[in-house]
């Protein structure tokens, strides 16, 4: 089972990703709870590369490329490895990020992204918690935790409201895998909520 | 005009380059000097991830989603604006690097090569050489100039022999832009021949 947590800065799909991978654990499941850009050794050190310095230091062209080798580096080293061994792997961000943020960025990228994911990526995950969350709320959450790496976060409100908008969309468009979950309410409520789709999901009771 | 220098670490490729580009600038014509991976400042960021460390810290395909997307940076912040403002471009490497060193590490890569090739890039030298090496030779200049980015010497000779052939074919299949040179006299020869070639190639007289 591969899950994934997608959403804008600051909209608490980390809070709620370690949540859903703990209630797991709890429940007597081998979780493997991880993130993207990053995850893997080599991964997270291209996500250096991306996440801190000046908004503009790559095009969107190449900060594709860079994030297409982090989670192929991602995938083949931690995620295929732990869903052979019958791991749960929970992952804060995935592909859809990449096709939310790059889409945001020029709307004619989003075709180089699937075709890029095609060939070198190919694995979509089984359920996507989509955490929905107005951009203002969440912006300010995401800059009262400024860690360094705030570049995305520093191309503002504006580009916010388009990635929150691309979310939905997302969400709307890949029913069959996404949850649009209410976001701007306590995270109990909201991890409340996602377990219970969880458990839904897999025919089990929450 | 962008001419590309090629062959097996140790071959003296970046020497030739250097001297193509001093015996061009001696003749009034404006240069501009690069290499991969790196040439720009984001490409050498990159190039750090790939040159050093263990042969293995990256797999074959991650490895070329990080040489494309360091090429991607080098071509659209030096490579273009260069040759928009009318400057040869000279380059130590290019993707012809990629596409024989990751064919010669898996030979089911090259349709990957160059499907991202033709996505991401595009741009191909107007002429290219080729210099031709015994590979034991060229091991051994290399590893006499040991610069702590010895990631691909260190994959051991019999590789430089396999690569030794790539270029070779390559030159073959790409005879309309490619040159084979004997890199196996002296630097003087060599630098004579390139010369030659080049100015055989644009019509004027060395």
């Amino acid at each position: 089972m591969f899950v994934t947590f997608e959403g804008i800065d600051g909209s608490g799909k980390s809070t709620q990703a370690r949540r859903l991978a703990a209630a797991l654990e709890a429940r007597g499941q081998t979780v493997r709870l991880t993130r993207e850009p990053g995850g893997s050794a080599g991964a997270e050190e291209i996500r250096r590369l991306l996440v801190e310095g000046d908004p503009g230091r790559w095009s969107a062209e190449t900060e594709i490329l860079l994030f297409t080798a982090a989670r192929r580096d991602h995938v083949e080293r931690l995620i295929h490895p732990a869903l052979a061994d019958g791991e749960i792997v929970v992952s804060d961000r995935f592909a859809d990020s990449t096709r939310v943020y790059q889409g945001a960025t020029r709307g004619d990228l989003r075709g180089i992204v699937d075709e890029l994911h095609r060939l070198m990526i190919g694995l979509e995950p089984d359920l996507t918690f989509v955490i929905d969350m107005d951009p203002e709320v969440a912006l300010a959450r995401g800059l009262a935790r400024r860690s360094g790496e705030d570049r995305f976060e520093d191309m503002g409100a504006g580009f916010q409201a388009t990635l929150r908008d691309g979310f939905r969309a997302l969400a709307h468009d890949l029913a069959e895998r996404c949850v649009l979950i209410d976001g701007g309410r306590s995270e109990d409520a909201v991890a409340a909520d996602v377990l219970a789709a969880y458990c839904a999901r897999i025919g089990v009771r929450a």
